[in-house]
C-alpha cells in the first residue's frame, strides 16, 4: 500500500486566512495542452506616447490635463465603479431580494512617467516613492470616517484586464467592508483571541522554520508561496513586524518593501522571460471601525501563467462551480521562484 | 436631495444561496474600453476531425480507441484531477500547514458525434440524451458510498479554458463537499429549519410575481437572471418542482430541461451572434452523506462576455482581493436575453 505523498497525490489544503480548501493535482502537470494560446503584448513601447491618458501633460476623459510629473501621480478614477456622491438607501424583500447603497472613492496612480516601464524595471528608490504614495493615499482616505476599507491594488497586463500599459496602480476605498476583508478578519480574529499572537506572525515562523515555500527575505518582508496558494505562481509578502496597516511603516520597512517588490517582480519576469502579468494588492485591517489588533498586514500576488508566457490557468468550470484547483505544487513554485536571478532578463541579455 | 434607485446608483446585492455580496455599478457601463480584445475562434470546423480524441473512431491519450457512437459518449478524463486510487492520509502541523488526501473521478461526456455542433444547434431530442446521460452517470456514481458530490458542468468556448471545440461536458467526484457547495447547503439548511419551505422555490415565487429578471419558462424550469448575478450575463435555470437532484427527474421533465438548455444557449449565442461562452453547471445535494430535504436542483450559467463577442469582463484585482463586481444590471442583462429570438442566427440568416 502506497503512503499519501504531498507532492504525488491529489489532496486539499486549507486556506487559515479564509478557512476555505484549495484541491491540488500534483500529477496533472503531463496534461497536454490543445487550448488557447495567449497573445504577447509587444514590448516596445514608447517612452512617451502621445494617446496615453497617464502620460504627463496629456489629457484625460474628465477634460483635465496631467501635469509634467516626475516621480508619481494620483488623481480620481475617470470611470469610477464606486461615486462618493451615493445617495443612501436599501432594499428588503423577505430577505429575498437584498440590496444596500455603496459608497465609495477610485483613485488611479500612475507609478512613474515612462511609459514604457514596469515596476521590475524600477529601481529600489522609485519603487521606494511609488510606496510612499500608497501610504500617503491610505492615510489621507483614511480621514474620511465613513471610509471602511481601503483596497490598494495594481492588475498588470492584459491578460488581467489591464487597459493601459503605463505602469499603474488603483485604490477602491468604500463605505462596507469588503468580502475577503471580511473572512480574513474572522480567521484572524479568531486566531488571537485564543493565541493572543498574530496567526500571520506564528505561520511565518513555522514557514522560516521549514524553508520549502520561502521565495526571498530582507530585514523586514519575507516573500513566499503560500502553503494554500491558488495561482500557480501565486505569492505573498508579509511583514516581519506585527503591524496592521501600511500606515505604520518606517522609512525602512518602505524601503525594504520596494525591494521585496522588485527582486519578486524580476524573478517573475524571468521566469518566462515575458512581462509578468498579476494581480497584486494589500491586505490590511479596516479604518475607521474599531480597533483590530490581530490584523497583519500583507500582499498578494496572483499571476495567471502556468507554462508559458502564453498558456496561462483557468478557473473555470469546476473551480467557479466547486471549489479552486492547482496543478503543480506550491513547493515546486517557490523552488522554481527561488532559483530565478534577480536580475532583470532583459538586462542579463544586454 | 437624491433618492436611491438600484438602476442607477452603485449598491451591494446579497447572494441569498452563499451569503455573499456582489457589488454593482449600473453607471460604469459607459466606460471606454482600450484594453484586450479576445480574438474570435474561427466557426468553420469539420462534422469529423481525425486528430479529435473525442470523434467517434479515433485514439485517445491512454491508448484506447472511442466508440463509433451515435449519441453520447462517456469515459473516464485521461488526464483527471482526481483519482480513485489515492492513497488516505493527512497532515497538520500547528493548525497552521493542514492538508487532506482527496479521492475522485473524472469524466468527460461527449454530447454528440459530431465535431461541429454545440448545444444550442442539437435538436431538443438530442439534449434530452444528453440529460440521460448525466441523470444515468449522476446515479451510478452515487453508488460508490466514497463519493460524497458529483459536479456536472460544461466549459464552453476557448476563453473559458475549454481545450477541445468537439461539444462535451465533464463530471468531477469527490470524496469531500466542495466550497460552494457547502456554502449553498448552509444557507438552504438555515432557511428551511426556519420556513420549513425551500429557499429557492420561495425565491422563484417572488421573481416570477415581479417578473424583471425571467428570461424564460416552461411547464418544469424557469430561466432568470438571478438578483445577485455576477457574471453579465449570468443566469440560473431552476426547477419548478422542490428536488434535490436530478435523480428525481422525470422523463417531461428532463425533456423540459432540454427545451430550456437549448432555448438560453441560443439566446446567448444571438446576443452577440458568436458561439457563447460560458461554463455552466449543476448544484445539487451531496450524495451518501445523510439527508438534504432543503436542496434545490438548480443549474448555473457563468458567461464572461460583457460588450460583445470579443470583449469579456475580467475578474481581476478589486474582485480577487476584495470583493466581486459587476457592471450591467441584471435587469438590464435580464432584458437583453428575454428580447433575443429563440431561432438560432445561423439559421435565420441562412
Ligand atoms: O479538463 P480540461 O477541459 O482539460 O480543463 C479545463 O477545465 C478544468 C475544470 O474546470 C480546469 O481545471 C482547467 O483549468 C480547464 O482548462
Ligand atoms: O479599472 P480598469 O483598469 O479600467 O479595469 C480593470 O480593473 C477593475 C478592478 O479590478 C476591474 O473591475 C475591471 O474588470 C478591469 O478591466
Amino acid at each position: 500500500n502506497q503512503t499519501f505523498e504531498l507532492d504525488s497525490n491529489p489532496h486539499t489544503r486549507l486556506n487559515i486566512l479564509t478557512g476555505e480548501w484549495v484541491l491540488v493535482s500534483p500529477h496533472r502537470t503531463k496534461r497536454p495542452w490543445q487550448g488557447k494560446v495567449e497573445d504577447i503584448a509587444p514590448d516596445n513601447r514608447p517612452e512617451y506616447d502621445p494617446k496615453c491618458y497617464l502620460c504627463p501633460g496629456n489629457g484625460r476623459a474628465d477634460g483635465d490635463s496631467n501635469p509634467e510629473y516626475t516621480e508619481s501621480f494620483v488623481f480620481n478614477n475617470d470611470f469610477a465603479a464606486l461615486l462618493e456622491d451615493t445617495p443612501a438607501g436599501d432594499m428588503n424583500e423577505d430577505d429575498l431580494l437584498v440590496a444596500n447603497n455603496q459608497r465609495g472613492l477610485c483613485k488611479v496612480i500612475s507609478f512613474s512617467p515612462k511609459h514604457n516601464l514596469t515596476l521590475p524595471e524600477m529601481s529600489v528608490e522609485a519603487i521606494t516613492a511609488v510606496v510612499n504614495v500608497w501610504q500617503n493615499e491610505f492615510n489621507s482616505l483614511a480621514e474620511n470616517d465613513w471610509i471602511k476599507y481601503i483596497q490598494i491594488f495594481e492588475n498588470k497586463g492584459e491578460i488581467m484586464g489591464c487597459s493601459n500599459p503605463h505602469p499603474h496602480g488603483q485604490i477602491w476605498s468604500q463605505g462596507d467592508i469588503p468580502l475577503e476583508i471580511a473572512k480574513e478578519t474572522e480567521r484572524q480574529k479568531t486566531y488571537y483571541a485564543i493565541h493572543r499572537r498574530s496567526l500571520l506572525a506564528d505561520y511565518l515562523k513555522l514557514e522560516q522554520k521549514k524553508n520549502e515555500r520561502i521565495v526571498f527575505e530582507n530585514d523586514h518582508f519575507v516573500v513566499l508561496v503560500p502553503f494554500w496558494a491558488v495561482w500557480p505562481y501565486e505569492t505573498m509578502i508579509i511583514s516581519k513586524r506585527h503591524v496592521n496597516s501600511i500606515k505604520l511603516f518606517s522609512e525602512a520597512e518602505k524601503k525594504s518593501l520596494a525591494e521585496a517588490i522588485k527582486v519578486l517582480t524580476t524573478k517573475y519576469d524571468n521566469l518566462f522571460e515575458t512581462s509578468f502579468p498579476y494581480s497584486a494588492g494589500m491586505h490590511q485591517a479596516p479604518v475607521n471601525n474599531g480597533y483590530y489588533p490581530e490584523w497583519h498586514w500583507h500582499m498578494h500576488f496572483y499571476p495567471p501563467l502556468l507554462r508559458s508566457a502564453s498558456v496561462k490557468k483557468f478557473m473555470v468550470g469546476y473551480e467557479m462551480l466547486a471549489n479552486p484547483q492547482r496543478d503543480i505544487t506550491p513547493e515546486f513554485a517557490a523552488n522554481r521562484l527561488k532559483e530565478m536571478s534577480t536580475i532583470h532578463y532583459k538586462i542579463s541579455k544586454t
